[in-house]
């Protein structure tokens, strides 16, 4: 059970005392900071913290209590942000063909493993469909073939935004998405990369490995950005393979590490634990 | 290269407010704060802090910014430890026959790894005698076979009083402490054991593994305390085996883990990146 | 695609020879011998071997090939068993509350990665059956409390009886096996055990883990004896924990390792990768 | 202890009856078959296995079973060696400054982990001639830097000729090697590059790991050829890394990897684990 609490996610220029600063604004309305995950980046100059705080012994309004950060956080010339828990993420996941992601992430959300609404599941093919009918879900099939594909994006996004959606998984969705989607959901879009970034970026990656001979196959889950392939990483997952192994095995071995880094991924994205610093994700697991 | 540092750690009951009154304290006096770990232990009630802090701006004396912070920590009704860096904390090696963890210790040390000064390798054998005298660290040969025992365990103690050692490190040493031993150097002693703890406790882990027909081995690295193997696990390292591989073979594989766990453990320890807590160690790793 | 082929498994006492004389016979009747994977143990002094033959190009009918193989195994002093691929074992799960092993094993069933025919679930809990009934499966509550325990074990085997069934999984079924049961299905029940064998046996494994203080968790397969959670071992996974995690949170991390080391467990044993030697089990991966 | 003992590494098209008529001519003379590993490809059409036989009850001469394989082999047209056993293989270590990967082969050397000869360590720098001469192998300092360089591998190549090296072993040695040396040493050259492969080809791939800001870092062991990290790989490890390792964190971390990867091919290598077959590499672990 979840307490009734917020996530504080900070990022500003490292400088002194902004621990003392910001635990003090919260132990001044009484509170309760349950966790305090902070990175000093010597290289970069920068601070990162997360912070869970219990609410239920605060003495102001909680929204008060957001409203009245924005001074201190002014004044350290951080970007910032509150979220109220409990919360449900508003998730769209994008599927073509296979399923096994799109499965994973029905079946840790039932699971109360990812606090997720998912709003819809959205296809370029018909193939998942049953399941989620199955599942209690609204399934779009949006056909993207050819001439399609780019009034497909637009109808895929005026979708999302009659439905709030705050963000978007694209569990093996086979298509690149227009850099103005990428800039539209610009920390919003996860994806699975069915290898080890960066290593085989682009098509069949597992066919690639064959050919290279690699002994370990990986997933990589990411933050989309226009750059194919090359957005910040959230999590990676490796598996031991042999010379015996043909393409279609490690397909096989593979997508256990995509079901893992994609379901870890998005439970890091959702319980705010990721900050996205330029090329890199900042993650502090739990 | 480490600039002048101190670590903290504290340990003290959960209560609102801790993390803004320690970081207060430091801002006050200039320090600067570059990491932060904390946990709030929900089902103890208990909290666990590291910190790491920058003295070079200091505006008070290191050691009078450790005194004055007793006041703080007293109402905290804390237990609390601070270390001055750089720290080469005094540790004595003591070993049997087997040497790959005394050359994994030996080598990291080497490498500023582990920030060890090694005053001593003991051995209740004499054949670790060359790998000692060629990395220029007096080997003292003590004998413990049936009635000497009792004298060389005094002896070993008495060593360890006059080179002011602070860390014992049992790197395969084949001999059970005695309680007052134990006692004495309450956490500050850490031992390897050859398997995955709790499984096979006691003699030739290995054996018994290939018996049980495991398909993984392992190693622990953990604090040593009167009850064997018991005491608080700090570090555990695994390696896949198969229905080949003989008990020599798992002694073979082992070896790697128990030096990975070993050197991995006094790492965290020596960092002062571990916090007992009874039956458990609090282990913030780097 | 699987041609049609034969798995061969094959015990005997290590004596010259083996290889050429098996290896013989299928040459002869021009069996294409596409996998052989064997196992000399010096220790025991005995002989392990599993053959993968293609039969499309054998000269002789496939049941006159086995059977035709008698004088030869006989001499070897072997015991052996074909397998007639493609086949799809019958299999019965088991079930109490929780469902994420049998999801695992009804979504690689579905994506052919277990070639298994699932006749029944069998709960002696109601929880598992919608998730039977949307797979097409037929669900059998049996109620096993207190005085209720003997009877449904009866029933269960009468169920499994009039079925034919060849595999039974205890997909985290939480009651023990009566000795009769276990001797009637040697060989042919596999279980997963939330700990990492032979650590935590019994019940509470992740409790009993937390209060270790351990640093990395597991789950085990194995086949189930009489003697509680000593049965021959045939995967083994783990997963690296925290101080910060609480039993619940070791719960949620455990069940991805239970999910893998039972579907690999099964695998094994469904595509004749293993064979049983007394304690332990060889087991041949793919 | 090793007995008497022949390995035998054979590669051909595949066909029928390949390992009847192997196993055949090793049973006609009473030899021991310990171990058989093959490996059908069927994607490539080829045939691989590694022989493992005892000769201690051989009916004719050593020499004379080798010599009387040929008519067998060539009517397979295939390609084959035969190994006796016990063997140590001459092997040159060539380094530059730093020293783990070569401490590392030294010590399992020492160890009987890896039955190899070292003949000579080589470097272009003099940072590793201590570490030789405590282990008693003659260290040699050949300059290389911008003109010097050409000279300094025909120095190299007479030093390895006159030493009859059979394995090349680049432990860290910083320099691309000249394509003729590539080609005299075919299949004999092995190098441990610091990533894993294909990810962060050529220089610094710590510090490309670090601005990609990938969760895992790993080492890649493979035979030398004239195309830059693209030979066959034989082992790969990897290792999780965080936000807050910087590229030094990734350098200490990623050593270990590198010990271990390289540890591992030099071992599959010199015990005839290995086949290389176009980009790739056959293993048959032990």
């Amino acid at each position: 059970m979840v307490l009734p609490s917020l996530i504080l996610k900070l990022t500003c220029h490292d400088q002194p005392g902004i621990v003392a600063k910001v635990a003090n604004y919260v132990a001044m309305h009484h509170g309760n900071l349950v966790e305090f995950a902070q990175f000093s980046d010597k290289l970069g100059g920068k601070f990162f913290a997360r912070l869970e705080i219990e609410t239920t012994e605060l003495t102001i309004d909680v929204q008060d209590f957001m409203d009245g950060f924005g001074s201190l956080g002014r004044s350290l010339q951080a970007v910032w942000h509150f979220r109220r828990l409990p919360y449900l993420m508003k998730t769209a996941v994008l599927v073509t063909k296979t399923d096994h992601c799109l499965q994973e992430i029905l079946w840790r959300s039932k699971l109360d493993e990812l606090p997720i609404e998912i709003t819809s599941i959205i296809g370029n093919r018909d193939d998942c469909r049953s399941i989620a009918e199955q599942a209690g879900i609204p399934f779009h099939w949006i056909e993207m073939d050819g001439a399609q594909r780019q009034a497909g994006f637009v109808k895929i996004q005026e979708l999302l935004a009659e439905q709030d959606v705050e963000l978007v998984v694209l569990a093996r969705f086979m298509q690149i998405l227009p850099e103005d989607f990428c800039a539209a959901y610009s920390g919003q879009i996860i994806n699975i990369h069915h290898s080890f970034l960066p290593a085989f970026i682009g098509a069949n990656p597992y066919t690639q490995a064959y050919e290279r001979g690699v002994k370990l196959i990986g997933a990589t889950s990411h933050y989309v950005t226009a750059d194919l392939d090359a957005g910040p990483i959230i999590e990676q997952e490796v598996d031991r393979v042999h010379h015996f192994h043909t393409p279609s095995d490690l397909v096989r071995l593979g997508r256990h590490c995509e079901r893992i880094a994609l379901a870890k991924g998005i439970r890091y994205h959702v319980h705010d634990r990721t900050i996205i610093d330029g090329h890199r994700a900042i993650v502090f697991p739990d």
